[in-house]
């Protein structure tokens, strides 16, 4: 927005300007919205992302402020947990236990075979908020953000968009 | 906001001051907030609740932003997810099997009957936030937004709450 | 902010740029970041925060916005939920009734115990956001913000981030 100024300002620009001009643009609320891609080779996969989220709060410039990661598809969940290889094979037994497969759900009479990974989206959530202090992803010391993948081979969507200011 | 500007600006507005005023409009967040009303016959029932979201984000008049949408009961839900009456049988009795009606939960010394119902509402979450991107909810294809009631036949309020520039 | 104007201005203001100014300024975006610390005596324990958090959106001075409670850890979640004793007992058992602790969990070849607290909080969820309305936090009548602690006795936080205008 800043290469806007001066096309409507029209006059010499003084130091009291700059400065009330700089304090607005402190004021304004920025967004920033970038989309990751996904097509896994197994049905169920589960990746740490939380680079990439921070990478777009970097390029956000937002100070303070929050980005939402979220998946666009709704067999797939989106969660902030451990980096922990062992817990997240405890977590995919145990998604499968309280959310299995089942021939019989109504669903897959549409055709479809994935009723299993649209109740493991519900159970999980498909969405968090990481906050923004200070310009940096505010998350505790083992806080990862995590996309999972619950019906993969398929080209799967997810938003991040960073607002604040 | 845009008509409280001639009241205080007190001069006859040049084209640059319509400009400058124009942009930091653009910079200005917005908020719109909404409740909508449910009183549903039966106890359980699940609504597709997307066009009134997208009805309030339009009203918001947000281009970047999110939209809040949230129960304001302790037994309701709100997910993102498909829109296909097979699979909403399916969650209900997935809900059930894992929440179940229980005469011995110790909520129901109080009189209340409906402690599945709170159970329910922890296990898919009463909340969801949907993205605004280019002035339209950025959800993928095949996601819609319900409301899912869990102890009805009472009047139960949803807040959606726009929040944007 | 306010603070900062008279430096800039470098004039004498008028009834109008007052005016201006202060149009300006409701347009101008607030945040709010605070922490609450925790350090439980038993291994689960559940926190009635919402007090806290009005606190919060109190000191932010915000309008319309909406506050982010966050867990920082990966064996807690926040919920809304009912203040009720006995309801709360009922969760703490249907929890350990989804999610239980068992030896054999793979994350426990770290070392570590709390397997099931890491599968608790997927369950319930991190974070809630409690959107503020006039001022207030605009929760329905029953609508409380819990902390839960699925692994205590060492030092938790929560971020409280209040966002908006």
């Amino acid at each position: 927005m800043l290469t806007l100024k001066p096309a409507w300002l029209g006059y010499q620009l003084t130091t009291s300007d700059c400065r009330a001009i700089d304090w607005f643009e402190r004021c304004c609320m920025k967004t920033q919205t970038e989309y990751l891609t996904f097509e896994t080779r197994r049905q169920r996969e589960y990746h740490d992302i939380t680079d990439d989220v921070a990478a777009v709060a970097g390029r956000s410039a937002i100070k303070e402020g929050m980005v939402l990661v979220s998946a666009m598809h709704i067999t797939a969940g989106v969660w902030v947990n451990d980096h922990e290889e062992g817990l997240i094979a405890d977590i995919d037994v145990w998604l499968e236990s309280l959310a299995p497969y089942r021939d019989d759900y109504r669903h897959h009479q549409t055709g479809e075979t994935n009723g299993d990974a649209h109740l493991k989206s519900l159970l999980v959530g498909h969405q968090v908020i990481v906050p923004i202090t200070a310009g940096r992803l505010d998350l505790g010391p083992w806080q990862r953000v995590y996309y999972a993948e619950f019906d993969g081979r398929r080209k799967k969507r997810v938003i991040i968009k960073a607002m604040g200011e």
